[in-house]
């Protein structure tokens, strides 16, 4: 097994189109039922989030993620020996919890835009984004213990682990702001608590309500971490050089937000003068501004898009780029080896794996 | 069994200071150790809330509640026939969520001071405050889940009925501040869920936990459900005319905040003069500042203590008072009336019995 191999995988598009096509099918009529729940104004509140309706209430065809979660849940089910539908409530639990997080750490982090669209305390006020983070999240379990299962304990005692985790990963970030020097192993585990937890906790959820055993259901979560990993790797590198138009943020979205992300981590770790350089940048920016992202206005206000740029180059000159993207590879090859340890079905193997490929080439 | 009980039930008081000593005693250091599983600096923030430190991190002695809910769920454990020490993992889960609701709700509500004491977000930020919320909510189902038991998860899924009617009712509190008129019905339907949901949930989890059928566990929650809104008319009654030295809480504290609490709501439906009269003078309030208890400063500001006492005679007047306090008897007679169909140890019924008490009389 390479451990850093040196090219992107292939990926075999239409298995991977249709396998998160599947997973949105399958798991969205279950997630919108248990939205429809929740009481008013709150079922609204969370149709907003999840692009189904828009800000005055009418019918959208929002942008509601890509749905890798969903998808990996029912593989899950059926890496068990599980009929799909099986995988079905850990799906939907998992999406729930995903965007619990995602409510409380919009707000939390001043952002204003999520997929294409204002973040829903922009719109309908702290408080609503408060109050239907923590519906959804008590949704989750809801949704998985009503089963009544033994499994059921076991699938809602993961998701429990990998939500304080969730939470772990965010108070980490938040404190990474303040500090001037975050090492790569820091930001390793806080990008392991933030986004490795619950795609491993995605990936074991659908075996565990299948009947799998602890073992299993470790070793697929073995391969959801590390696929975590990469996924968020490819995130920060698409947070500074992606295209706005693919990912819906702005242009150098997290150097606006001062994110303390890889290529800024692994670039100041590197050495060198551009390393340097982009160290004494950055101690001025943040001495100028001291509230950085957490500011009220969310970014960097005054910087000119070359000061951006510039910046941007550095990180890649010093070397943080090719490092991330590096990075993202070798959590793949990680997260593919962990397969062999699990006896599986071929067929899903090979799409687990295509799935893991699709992760770190996506652009959105 | 009299539905209208004239007058206030004589109270057992050092039986039921004994109760709620065993509940604190041996809840608080499960408590305690749950806190200390997270992360820094939530373990922190959260010491602070419970007030076992200061603003400053130095131990404090801090007033950390009544803790009615740690002593309902022992007793209930030994309602079920088992040991109290059955009933502590439900206890603790029951505080941690309570925390979790009051974390959040002081931050949704703008509300300043807690327990004689300045609240989280005050103190640490909003996002200290959402964050630690949600990881006291996830840590209530992770102590739980831990024990690994049929009961656990039955116990969880209760817990999260109750955690989902806790959010309802925060929304309907939330939504009904922005409307001019809400009913008795409405207001007893929220307080149900803000106040009735968690009691009921800690007088029937340690039972659960014990081994209880769902039949028993489902009339203990009726006691607790009642009890609850006992507890919560006669928090209304302190919220307007409690001492603030025992309460904690600022003179006409509710009044201030714009609160449709039972003995407002109660005044407005009753009819007569004075029930007009107050009509007229809160609508009057609400045009002048339409924000209400909503706004930054949370209170109605810029009123003297001669215009809150002028609102708080009205209400009196127009038998908001008087009609509240009926109802604190009426559900305080519903409820111990509930564990008539339970079968207890006599010994136990009678604790209970006392609390309920306890819960009427109470002058914080």
């Amino acid at each position: 097994m390479p451990t850093a191999p040196s090219a992107n995988p292939a990926v075999d598009t239409a298995a991977v189109a249709a396998l998160l096509e599947r997973g949105r099918t399958m798991s969205t009529p279950v997630l919108r039922a248990a939205v429809d729940r929740l009481a008013p104004p709150m079922d609204t509140v969370a149709a907003y989030h999840f692009g189904w309706i828009d800000a005055r209430g009418r019918p959208a065809d929002g942008d509601g993620g890509k749905a890798v979660r969903p998808a990996l849940a029912l593989l899950s089910a059926e890496a068990a020996g599980a009929a799909p539908e099986v995988g079905v409530p850990g799906a939907v639990a998992v999406e729930l919890v995903h965007n619990f997080s995602l409510l409380h750490d919009d707000l939390m982090d001043g952002d204003e835009q999520r997929r294409h669209r204002d973040t829903v305390w922009k719109v309908h006020g702290p408080a609503q984004a408060i109050l239907v983070g923590d519906a959804l999240f008590a949704l989750a379990n809801e949704i998985l213990l009503e089963l009544g299962t033994v499994e059921a304990g076991r699938a809602t005692r993961r998701l429990t682990r990998a939500t304080r985790k969730l939470i772990d990963g965010q108070a980490q970030d938040i404190s990474y702001e303040h500090r001037e020097r975050v090492t790569v192993e820091e930001c390793l585990e806080m990008e392991g608590n933030k986004t490795g937890a619950l795609l491993a906790c995605a990936v074991s959820i659908g075996a565990v309500l299948g009947g799998a055993d602890d073992r299993t259901a470790d070793t697929l979560e073995a391969y959801g971490h590390h696929l975590g990993l990469a996924f968020q790797a490819v995130d920060d590198l698409l947070g500074i050089w992606g295209d706005p138009e693919a990912t819906g943020k702005q242009t150098w979205s997290d150097l606006r937000q001062r994110k303390k992300s890889l290529p800024v981590v692994a670039a100041l770790a590197a050495g060198g003068p551009a390393s340097r350089r982009l160290g004494e940048l950055l101690a001025a920016d943040a001495k100028a501004d001291p509230d950085g992202r957490s500011s009220a206005a969310g970014d960097a206000d005054g910087f000119s898009e070359e000061e951006f740029a510039a910046r941007a180059a550095l990180i890649e000159e010093a070397g943080g780029r090719e490092w991330t993207a590096q990075e993202a590879r070798r959590q793949h090859a990680v997260a593919v080896a962990a397969l062999d340890r699990v006896d599986m079905p071929e067929r899903i193997r090979a799409q687990l794996v295509a799935l893991a490929d699709f992760v770190v080439v996506r652009k959105r």
